[in-house]
């Protein structure tokens, strides 16, 4: 059973502010919890059905017996902010400490202003298919601990370490070398395949800002063949992580 | 001023089975409109703001005085099926006779059993950008008339002839060669370019068929270097497009 303090506190994990002042969100969904609970994330609390706690027990992990709550259909849509319907969910507390710069060997995707959680869920999900360790989002990101950017990572939450930094101050300070995508730069297809280094993805309709472009070492561009005016900026990142790294 | 009756028809155009009966359908969005407009689209009446229209006067093409229809902000709220608030919205007749088969030296794109209309509208909008002229979709795709795929493809509608065909006889009655998207094909990087052919996407979930797979002249996988489970299937076709077209 949940109380009404719980309930009240879940929900206010739906809004930034409050995830930040106490630096845990939810993830929902059947499939995410197990695959948070199977990568050893840290874990607070379980809310799930009677019927998914029969299906899942014993849970991976070794999370205390008090912390798996079994709540009925009705609490769940209660505290979820999804349309969709689940039968599970999770409250986590934020990594800390991952906010240094890559490291020399190896790869990083850096975002600026991505501001669809749709996006950014299947940009970090991208970033976990192609083994992309990090992250880094400009503070005008939408958050990643949006439930709806959790949902869309399919898991991959748990694998990719993702980091808040300035692009500009990030480039300024890194050595690696960086990648922008931009409609003005040299054919992608052209690109050696990179063995290290940053790649720039910039806001859905602005694209990246001009400062960062110009602080980059390669200015890149997928070549448009037909009419579309711009690719979505999520499947802009697959295409060079298609071209850069296999 | 709309009707009542007008405006009970423009609603009902939300439902698949009417558009299939009146074959027409609804874009929505400002700057889709435009560009259905300037493609030369079958446009058959504008319902915008004041606004809107005192903005984009004189309208390009050649409409009719009757067809453009000054509407309250309120109407069009009461005329859209989507939540994010448009100034502009057209009236199409869908176009007829675009289901031959793709012709020998064209790339083509095949769809199985795409479900999610935002993923619908992102593929056509990625076929689009790599000149591919035709999409076939199996018959139990989302409907691309779909007033959310129709606003995902940000205006690729116009240029992206849309067939509908079961994609096993596609298969067997084309000359051309095709390549089918799984997890486990040849890496995508060995394959040169592609002059023709069709590519082959399958469903969100469930990828394609094990008929259609069997039936491909090439089975194609883009390697998986870290722990995802799979790709978002546009980002996937995206990644395809990138390494077979370019």
């Amino acid at each position: 059973m949940l109380s009404k303090a719980q309930i009240k506190y879940i929900q206010s994990l739906q809004h930034k502010k409050n995830r930040q002042k106490s630096s845990q969100y939810i993830a929902e969904g059947d499939k995410i919890v197990q695959e948070l609970l199977q990568a050893g994330m840290p874990v607070k609390a379980i809310y799930a059905t009677h019927d998914w706690l029969e299906q899942h027990t014993p849970l991976p992990g070794s999370l205390p017996a008090d912390a798996v709550v079994e709540v009925d259909a009705s609490v769940l849509k209660q505290l979820s902010s999804l349309t969709t319907p689940n039968r599970a969910m999770a409250l986590l507390d934020m990594p800390s400490g991952a906010d240094q710069l890559p490291a020399a060997g190896t790869v990083a995707l850096a975002l600026e202003a991505i501001q669809d959680p749709g996006n950014m869920g299947t940009l970090i999900r991208i970033a976990d298919w192609f083994g992309i360790p990090q992250i880094i989002c400009s503070p005008d990101c939408v958050d990643v601990y949006n439930p709806k950017t959790i949902q869309a990572t399919m898991g991959s939450i748990a694998r990719v370490r993702i980091a808040e930094h300035d692009i500009k101050e990030l480039l300024q300070q890194t050595k690696l070398p960086s990648y922008a995508a931009t409609l003005h730069g040299k054919n992608i297809a052209g690109f050696p395949m990179m063995k290290e280094g940053i790649i720039l993805i910039g806001n859905e309709g602005r694209g990246l800002t001009e400062e960062v472009i110009a602080l980059a070492t390669h200015r890149i561009t997928i070549p448009r063949i037909g009419g579309a005016e711009s690719l979505n900026a999520a499947v802009a990142a697959g295409i060079i992580c298609g071209r850069l790294l296999i």
